[in-house]
């Protein structure tokens, strides 16, 4: 009846694996032999089910259903009324709020029960699902009483309708595909159930660039499907609208919304989602931004904007997420004084206060955009009249998009403990998202999940610990990132001591090793902005409209965005925060850059230059990426096949990139600064052979842009698709066992076949068949192939042999000999 | 590089899995780095390719492929001549035979080298794939010098030219589809290598009951590419052929072997066939047998008809490998003199000396047809003057065919190690057939492998087992069923010494098992001889011409083979085997029911009556069997998880077919003899609840027949295809956690649906697709679903839903509780 199948990730951290460990089971032993079911909300029944799955899982037992209390020992479900309806000596004691849950061994009817009270049928399916990872932890199944730290805990899906998904990478969108819902929801299905199983309660199915059509009526038809899908796992359904949908879906004039036909119009739309969907949730909006409509073209606010669609929902007890991502894009970078980072609060603190109840203002969790280090947004401490959620990224867009290793619960982490000092006591961005330092009756966390097809849901086993983390900080804000990763170690990968702490200490390091290589000192993810935002492409963030300038010359880098000299934005902060970052005295050196302007040569509080620092931090960034290799590696035998496999594979690929990281930041700051690499790394490569300086036949030299993400500049290319070309040099060092790396570019426009000869002898072949996201050779398609245990012997010919396919032209970078 | 894939069983015991024993990998850190082939013939070459992948694989290094003696030290590959000419000092001391090899380490030009010499280039091949499987066993590579127990080490595939394979149960012919030779030969090449790679040098394509359009011009073009696929390998292919081929497409009025036009078709068409393959290794010819033409028709002799085309395949090196599986099967049962096990000595003892030097005669091990049990036969000792092979069985036809685990090496070891007696010196079988005993020119073993497209090959990942054994006892007949073991369990699931403890455990106590469950006191396998050859089928043995008697009434079972009461057969043995086995106090329990007829209440040597003997070895071995499972469960996570999976199913399906054996043959035994079980089991089933006694709903009871294969006699059937029907009954055993077994019947005709529920809920669900070897209900088909980990209650109501597919209409026979 256990299924045994290969891991493929699918089942996340819900596997359910038989626990072996004699004394858990043991424990468990215990666990009634009967499940019954008080009520017949939809989440009950799922509730229900899912121990039954789960105990079979685990424990090898099937729980039997019973409608009634039984006359023996019963796990029993339950709302708390219901419960103390059925068995009136329950004393539960409790005001449980709706999403809360109580686990609580009681006897009831002379027999003792495991009771799961929930304020409310979603509560109850929370309980079952604590249950059961108490169980797969292998922890007591003894009491709990728990509640959420807020009421909104979304995820957003920036799916389009057409099936992509704006920043997935997890292959194509589970909820749409060729312009419509999907046919199948299954995995619909199972995505709720991983919500449900970490607490999400809600999930906005499509891009927050809207497409209008799905307010139209045949669109409405088919998101009561998804609802339905959505609905036993307590998951409520929202989408993204955009505010111009009277004008373009609703035969109006205009979209004012101060207009009354406006205001009709909306809430004769919204009573029709809700004849239609009568739990749905509510919406996103994004407006003002990025070239999406808003209330600017009438010369209204964000608050006209928010509060004409909030009071069509109000009476439904729907709700707006209104999103603070507001910015020009296109700011004049010859202005020392402007600064996107300031734009959220300068569009939105002006409008504290006139809100609607049911609009919650929703704010990145920094002042730019997900990168790899930024400061809290001062937004937060400065709505005290707005319901506020936090938004954070799960998907990977500036952190590796799934294929580095980032997990990213210590930077939430770092967010959410930050104490904005707005208040005498303490003022957490956590406590102040939940609504408690302000007294708002909404608030919480929108996670931007953004799961596809692939069978790990996220494009990578490991990635997945982050939405697990999205979802259990929502739920309880203080929860550590050990414990955290922790959890879900246990729960994904088994309770091996060996397992957990190899994988523990891989998760909790990996945001700070990401950091060291892709983003030094505040500077944000140096990567290329106006594409993909994957590799490195330094100069990519300067002297253009999108503000995220790191203002980085021949003497010095960094934004100047102190009071008194820079931008101002410093002064968006409450007074004691704000003099910390304003004096270079206090800043602290992983927010510098960010916050000032100094010159190369400036002394970090360690006493490091700046160059040094940036030096030093990329080498051990990617060393330390290279070393996540072998600590994956020595858990070869104790992770099933697959999954070992498949990690390792991306913990091989990121420690080639990471050196392409490496190479472009300090090679590029090495060329602006002129300030050569105290420890004489930066643009010294003894061990490497550039193609461009190779025996080529066929093959020609090109120039890469941008030119620091590529060795030397230059790569060589094969210029027609037919021929076959060749790059050989003769080897010169010792004779020995050498591993033999080769940097190639793998774009997504063609697959290149590569052979690498040592005299006669072929000793490695491989297609460049990735789906890296470049159609060119630079940076995000540089890729490193490293061939292993050769036996190299001075006078060797090395020869690479390329095939080019369509637009891919076989293009080479480099060899080097370790 | 290394490539990390799901294991399939598709490399089977050549998966060079990476070694991480750090102390095995520093002994291979001296071996050179490089490799030499001196001479060209195609085994040298796949020799190299073999070690480079090998070392590749096992130790992460690429060797280097040098054409003359390099520098520095080596790894030197080539036949004795070739390396005492390429370096004159070498001194290898060698008259090496053909197939032998030498491995050992010498100083060449002044450099420390492994030399792999080989008497032939096959002998070098044999020599790489021994220093591979050394490495892969973790054992030093130091000196060798083999040379295999026979020149004739051979597999029969039994494969038709459609495709399918007599007696196959690994899929498809990987040689023929559709009336062809295979378009795509890549698993002919690498079956040929792991025949090499077990020193298999020869190898007969098709099935033995022979199609003769082979022999035609345009099978012979389509040989010629399975020649060329194999000739690397150092296998040489046969192909089977029956002796009216001169008149079936040779446009002859006869096939007299005695007719010169004959004898002139065979030599034209056998120059024809070497014309095309010049190194074709012969023919395999079964004659006058069930059913096949034979000289009789021509009142010839076996000689006359071997030494026909023996004489044709002289001149060009060529054998005949003849069947001695020679008997007439419309036997008169009733005369007690007949007997079905004299047949090959009668038929071909006479002809000894008859035979040409190319002719091999091919005897099976024992005297009726491959049963879990039987005699030595005792023709080999019988022929002094004619070369013999011994044909063993790989393809467990009656042995569980792939279903059931039953590792043969021991078995085959008895008959190998058995001393037949004929010479005053040991005479042992082993030594016949290698030609040593009576000093032949030619001898050796023929294995029925009939491999097929299953990615384990033979259907099963144990079963390999058995291939590996035979290959190894075919050059080594001297190794011990645990050496044999204990090398294929470490090759095939690693070197984690509790993992090779238990599979040894369970591959040496398998065939045991499966003698208790199946074939008592050598009976031999009490199976529907008539049909599949697979379940229960105790009668079918009797009363027909097969004369697999078992001579089974009201007061005693077995065969008289003795000498002075019986058939004779006895007397065929060399005096002192036959005085042993003709007297009731020499003859051993094993082979008692074979060589005599006693009462059921006959003691044994150890005490016990035979009727007493039959119940409890029938339930010591369906015991046995179902310790199998936990004893690989213990096993979870050490082995892969695929493999893991698949071989715990096989596990779970023999051990409920286990008990099936068992009550078939206790309880016919039961009804037969009238005596009861002295432990109370046999007709006892306190915990069983026939499908017939159940209520039910659509279900009717049907008679089974043979009436022993189902509980009680009878099944119920859903008559309807498009009906569903129920069966039903009401637990009254005490409350607990209890395991349900259903025992269906699983039809290869059908897909029937089963859904069991307690009261309302259903707590399991299959569907009937299991490919077994039956179209009705019986023995065959019988299957158990087991669920477990259910509580049940006094008074729960247990209902079983069928939905019949086709012909297949649901037949349940009965629920046990355990």
């Amino acid at each position: 009846m256990v299924s045994l199948h290969a891991e493929t990730g699918y089942d996340a951290w819900l596997r359910y694996a038989p626990i072996d460990n004699a004394a858990a089971l043991q424990r468990y032993s215990a666990l009634p032999a009967v499940v019954v079911a008080l009520g017949d909300s939809p989440e009950i029944g799922a509730a229900q089910e899912e121990l039954i799955r789960g105990v079979r899982g685990m424990l090898g037992h099937t729980l039997r259903v019973e409608t009634h209390l039984p006359d023996e020992s019963a796990i029993v479900l339950g709302t708390l009324a219901a419960i103390e309806e059925a068995a009136p000596g329950a004393h539960l004691n409790g005001d449980l709020k709706q999403d809360g849950y109580r686990l609580k061994s009681m006897v009831l009817r002379g027999h003792p029960c495991l009771v799961i009270a929930g304020g409310s049928g979603r509560g109850v399916l929370y309980g079952a699902f604590a249950l059961l990872r108490r169980i797969a932890l292998q922890e007591p199944a003894s009491a709990l009483d728990e509640r959420p730290s807020a009421p909104v805990r979304w995820v957003n899906q920036w799916d389009n309708l057409d099936g992509t998904i704006e920043r997935g990478y997890g292959g194509r969108s589970i909820f749409f595909e060729d312009g419509h819902v999907t046919s199948d929801l299954s995995r619909v299905r199972d995505f709720a159930r991983l919500l449900a199983s970490i607490g999400i309660n809600g999930c906005t199915i499509n891009n927050v660039n809207a497409d209008p059509r799905l307010l139209t009526a045949p669109y409405i038809r088919e998101l009561t499907a998804v609802a339905s899908t959505f609905r036993p796992w307590g998951v409520r359904l929202s989408i993204a609208i955009d505010v111009s949908s009277p004008k373009t879906v609703g035969g109006l004039d205009t979209f004012d919304p101060l207009d009354p036909a406006v205001a009709q119009w909306w809430k004769d739309k919204v009573d029709e989602l809700y004849r239609a969907i009568p739990d749905f949730a509510g919406f996103v909006v994004k407006a003002d931004s990025e070239g999406r409509a808003g209330p600017s073209a009438y010369g209204r606010t964000h608050a006209d904007a928010a509060n004409v669609i909030a009071r069509a929902l109000s009476p439904h007890r729907g709700i707006v997420l209104y999103r603070a991502f507001v910015y020009n894009h296109h700011l004049d970078w010859r202005n020392p004084k402007n600064d996107r980072a300031r734009a959220a609060y300068d569009n939105f603190h002006p409008l504290d206060g006139q809100f609607d109840d049911n609009v919650i203002v929703q704010i990145k969790n920094g002042p730019i955009d997900f990168q790899v280090r930024e400061p809290v947004s001062p937004l937060f401490a400065a709505l005290k009249e707005t319901n506020e959620v936090i938004e954070l990224q799960i998907t990977q867009e500036y952190t590796g998009q799934q294929r580095h290793l980032c997990f990213l619960v210590p930077m939430w982490k770092e967010v959410l403990d930050f104490d904005t000092q707005v208040l005498k006591t303490r003022a957490r961005v956590r406590d102040i998202v939940a609504g408690r330092t302000f007294h708002r009756p909404l608030g919480g966390f929108v996670g931007v999940s953004n799961v596809g097809r692939d069978p790990t849901w996220l494009g990578s086993h490991l990635a997945l610990a982050n939405l697990y983390g999205f979802g259990r900080l929502a739920w309880d804000s203080a929860l550590t990132s050990r414990e955290i990763a922790g959890e879900w170690t246990r729960l994904t990968f088994g309770a091996d001591p060996r397992v957990n702490a190899a994988i523990d200490d891989m998760l909790l390091r990996s945001w700070r090793i990401y950091e060291e290589y892709t983003g030094p000192l505040g500077l944000g993810t140096l990567t290329d902005i106006l594409g993909s935002h994957y590799g490195p492409g330094i100069e990519s963030a300067e002297r253009n409209g999108w503000g995220q300038w790191i203002r980085a010359d021949g003497k010095g880098v960094g934004m100047d965005r102190t009071v008194s000299t820079g931008t101002g934005y410093i002064g968006q902060y409450a007074p004691p925060v704000a003099s910390t970052y304003e004096s270079l005295t206090t800043c602290p050196d992983d927010l510098l850059l960010f916050m000032h302007h100094v010159p190369y040569t400036y002394r970090l509080h360690s006493g490091q230059t700046v160059i040094q620092y940036i030096y030093d931090s990329h080498y051990a960034g990617a060393d330390a990426a290279q070393g996540l290799v072998p600590e994956w590696q020595s858990l070869r035998g104790q992770v099933d096949e697959q999954r070992y496999a498949e990690v390792l594979a991306r913990l091989e690929y990121q420690a080639g990139h990471a050196r392409v990281w490496r190479d472009a930041v300090c090679s590029w700051f090495l060329r602006e600064s002129g300030i050569p690499d105290a420890k004489g790394r930066a643009g010294h490569f003894p061990n490497r052979i550039e193609a461009e300086s190779m025996r080529l036949d066929g093959y020609q030299p090109v120039d890469v842009t941008p030119w620091e993400t590529a060795s030397g500049g230059k790569a060589v290319e094969c210029p027609a698709p037919a021929q076959t070309c060749t790059a050989s040099f003769r080897y010169h060092g010792a004779a020995g066992w050498r591993h033999l790396g080769v940097e190639y570019f793998d774009q997504n426009n063609g697959e290149s076949r590569f052979t690498v000869y040592i005299g006669a002898q072929m000793v490695d072949q491989w297609v460049a068949d990735d789906r890296l996201p470049s159609r060119k050779p630079d940076g995000s398609s540089s890729t490193r192939r490293l061939i292993t245990g050769l036996a190299l012997r001075p006078g060797d010919e090395i020869r690479i042999v390329g095939v080019p396919d369509r637009e891919e032209r076989a293009p080479l970078d480099y060899l080097e000999v370790y």
